[in-house]
Parts: structure tokens; sequence; C-alpha cells
């Protein structure tokens, strides 16, 4: 058997015709989801609930929380058919199930709505961290034979719960897709047409590979967006140095008012991943200590420029 | 003699009212600049030449620097009414002298136009470290009998040079002003006055304060800034990263792309301050460390709760 490669790429937004086929070929053998359970009424999931409403009228939305008062609410501004604090309630008959809970406590859920789920359902979550998922979720699903595939819309806010949802949320976001319990391929081009009429373009890789990109490109700007808080701030003049701030410290420091549970959270959840990274990041910080220490301007210039090259590199500038 | 506040800070812009009036008095007996030499035809002097003229339509604007380039295309678009690669032509016969040149070369085109100084023309630069500033430029004009104070018009881009020079760059920026050298109360506010019409707030610091807190608001976060790309990027698949980056990464390395040669010049001649926060950088780091590897959630989610606090508090939000 050959190696898998290490992660495997592919944008089926107007990129990708032969994929685009695909799709149609897979969609005459199998329809589109027709009913949708969403677990989950925060922003996530409650913007996931309002997209589909808007942009796939046919499909049947429920939705699933703990608390009636985010239900009621999403009931009161058509982000759902159905609602109902019964998992089980909601999940009888959906073709998809979406898990946008917090990561922790998906297994419970979804063991709460193993016995209900309709033969040939599929599960997804959107999870910010994916092989941990796996492995709970991912494994005890399989077993039951019920379809699991990860999904990451790589969307968000500072602002959390359903009173910010939007249907916009995902338009244009990145989703990345973890099919590490091989589902089929018809199965994940269903899904990925799910995202992809909610907004997303898709990309596809394995969990791990996931965890370590997302570590890079997101967990890690979060905690250096935060430790440049407390180095600004901590034991400073707080309103005199919020007077002269200009756009580099509110830019640099932007993303450190997302929820803190929510990212202590995934942080630990994608803790290995991000531990390397820090250890990269105080091993590098500790060089910029020693070349301004010893006034070695040439070094900390090529470090800067570094910097801005990769990035540029990086987005296409 | 009572030890000098800290620092002292006083909004001047539609906040106090007596300070104001003091500036109107002061305007009859000493009337405004009404010739300004720029030396040095980059973004921030260019800016400043076009603000003058565009807000300041009295007053006579000449500029220095090295090449004749700059200077043709400055007076191209009239951003100035005569230029010269000669300092001492520029200077001839100037109210103000504003220093835009980067700070290391200051004292030398200081010493150049020494001799050809009006009596009683004041110099200011724009420098973004001051406590050097003072010691080499401050010194040497005060010995000769010129006043000179600080400015740190806290106003940039990502853009370097002439070409990327906007009349609206200081339109709402935070402009420090650090007296170190005793200049009197009333040119102190005929400069003062001069930022306010080209669009900035003025604030007043010693310059040792300004430095400690520039180094907080501004160096520290194009440190972390660069720290972010290069942990996130380094030994990564770069095409990927950029595939999958959001907003989170995007603004947390915004300002890494600021010119290199420029960033470590300034990092290391406030290489005190900025040590000092880096080291509170490095211990803060450790701890997050510390807390991901033995899986210390509450300890994480507190330190995230603290920079958002920090953050909201500083910025009024």
């Amino acid at each position: 058997m050959m190696p898998a490669a290490p992660w495997t790429c592919s944008v089926f937004r107007g990129v990708d015709v032969s994929a685009r086929k695909t799709m149609k070929d897979a969609s005459k053998k199998q329809p589109s989801f027709s009913s949708v359970a969403i677990a989950g009424p925060g922003l996530l999931g409650g913007s996931l609930a309002l997209a589909v409403r808007a942009r796939m009228p046919h499909v049947h939305v429920r939705l699933w929380g703990r608390r009636p008062e985010p239900l009621e609410y999403a009931l009161s501004i058509g982000a759902a058919h159905a609602v109902s604090t019964r998992v089980e309630e909601v999940v009888q008959g959906a073709d998809l199930v979406v898990l946008a809970t917090p990561v922790g406590v998906m297994l419970d859920i979804v063991t709460a709505m193993l016995p209900a789920l309709k033969p040939g359902a599929v599960v997804t979550d959107v999870g910010s961290v994916k092989g941990c998922v796996h492995q709970s979720v991912g494994a005890v699903l399989t077993r039951a034979g019920v379809a699991f595939i990860g999904s990451h819309p790589m969307a968000g806010s500072e602002k959390q719960g359903m009173e910010h949802a939007s249907a916009e949320l995902f338009q244009g976001a990145t989703c990345i897709l973890t099919n590490d319990e091989h589902v089929h391929e018809d199965v994940l081009l269903l899904l990925q047409r799910f995202w992809e009429r909610a907004g997303c373009h898709c990309i596809r890789m394995q969990a791990a590979v996931h965890d370590s990109t997302v570590a890079r490109i997101s967990h890690i700007p979060h905690a250096l967006s935060a430790l440049c808080v407390h180095s600004a701030l901590d034991g400073g003049d707080v309103e005199l140095l919020g007077l002269v701030s200009a756009g580099g410290f509110r830019d640099t420091t932007r993303v450190s008012m997302g929820e803190p549970s929510m990212w202590a959270e995934i942080l630990t959840e994608n803790s290995p991943a991000v531990l390397e990274r820090l250890d990269a990041a105080l091993a590098q910080l500790g060089d910029v200590r020693k070349f301004l220490a010893v006034g070695d301007k040439k070094s900390l210039a090529e470090w800067l420029k570094k910097a801005g090259k990769s990035r540029a590199q990086a987005l296409g500038l």
C-alpha cells in the first residue's frame, strides 16, 4: 500500500472543474440533505441555522440546546423550523447532524442521540480542534455504523451567542474537512456541497495536519495577541497607554477579546501542537532579546525582514 | 524642590478650556510660525509638508533631502514652496525646523544647520524614541541657545516614502511633546498649536516616560507581531497556511510589514525600555507554556480573561 499523502488540499469553489463534475454526478446518485439537525444554538450553530434557512430553503432545520431561551429566540427569528431541549427528538429523521457545541461535551451529546439517529444519517461537528473529536466522537459513531466527518468552518467573531448569529458568517470562509474515518467519497461530497452552499470553500486534510495548521495560523496568534496585551499594559498606566495607542496595538491585540474559557478549551485540546509552536516562539523571543541586548541591529533587521516576507508570501501580498 | 511628577498629561483638543485660553493669550504675544523647514522628505516629513500646505496656507514650507528626486516630486505635487539638498539653505529664516529623518542621522544634520539657524528658531523632531534625541540633538541645540522640544506624532503606515505621503496622515493622531530642556511655555504652546493644526491632539510627558510608554504600546506590539509571523509560518507549508488564514492571523501580524531596518533602529534606540518589556513577555510566555503543559485550563482562562479586560479598559470598550 502507498503511504498516504500528509495532506490533500482541494479548493472546490470555481477552481477545480473535475471536482465540480464529480459532485454533480454524485448528486444524481444521492440527494442532498433535506433535514439538518444542529446541536448548540451559539454563534456558529445559530449562524449555520440562519445560513441554511437563507440559502437552502428546501432544507428542514431543527435546533437543539440545553436551555429553552436561545431556542425560543431562534424560532422567533425564523432560524429553525423546530427546536427542542431533547436531543433525541431533534435528530429524529435528520439526514445531517451538526455538533456545534464545545468539543468537551460532544461525546455526551452523541451518546444521547445515537439511538435516535436515522439509518444513513451523517454526523459532523464544527470544533476548532479535530484530532480529539475523531478519537472520541468519530470512534463511537464509526463503531455504531454512523458516518462521521469532521468540519472546521474557519469563521467566528469576538462576539458570542445566538443573538450575534448571522447568515453571512460563513461567507468566504475556509471550511476544513477531516475524513479520518474514511467515509465514502459520495458522502464527503454531499457534506462539501452543504458547506459550499452555506458560503464556505472546502479543503480536506487529515485531523493531525489540521491541528498543527490551526495551532500555527489561529491558536498561536490568539496566545500572542493576549501576550501583547499583558506585555503592553501590565503594571503600566492603562489610561495613558490607551490614550496614546494607535492602530498597531489595536490590531495586534484584537483577537485577545475572544471568549476566554472557550479559548482556554481550544488551546488545551490542541496542546501538543500549540506547545510545539510556543516553544518555537520562546526560542525566537530569546533570540530577539539577545540581538537587542548586544545591539545587533543587523540580525534584528533580518529577523523583521523575514517576517514581512513570509507574511507577504502567505497572504499573496 | 518638589520632585517632578513622573508625567504630565494634557489633552488640548476640545477638552481643557483653560489651556485653549492660554494658547490664545500666547498667540497675541507671539505670532505663529510663518516659515517651516522640514528635514527629510519621507512618509512623515512629506505628509507634514502636505498637511501644512493644506491647513496652514500662510506658512512657507521648505524641504530638505539628501537626494534630489523626492524633492522634485514634492515640488511637483505642491508639498513645498522651496526645496534644497543643502540644509543650511533650507533652514535659513525658518521659524520652525522639523527633523523628520531617522534618529541616527539627526545630530549630523543639526550640526550642519546650526550656523544658519535664525535667532529664536525652534527645532523639533518626529522621532519614535525621545531619550536619545534629547541627549544628542537636545543637548547640542540647548548649548547653542536654540530651543528644542521633542515631538512624536504617533502616525505612520507600513508604506514608506514621499510617494505615500498624505495631508491626512496626522488627522486624529496623538502627538507626544517632550520638553526635557524646559523651553518656555509660550514656545511649547506655539508648537502644540502647530501640531493641532496639522490634525493631532497633543500630550506632554518626559522623554523617559515617553520611551517606556511607546515601548509598551508600539514597540512590543511590533516585535510580537513579527514573532507571530515566525511562530505561525517558520518550517510550515506557507501556501497552505495562507489559504486557511483568517482575520486573526492577518490582524495580529499586520504591523510586522513595517520597514525592517527602520524598526530595527527604533527597537535598538529604545532598547532599555523594550528589553524590560521583552523580559516580561518571556516570563509570561513561559507561564502560558506551563499552564498548557499541565493542562491548567483555569489559569489559562484567567490569563486570557485578564488580557481582554485590560484591553477593553485601555481602549474604553
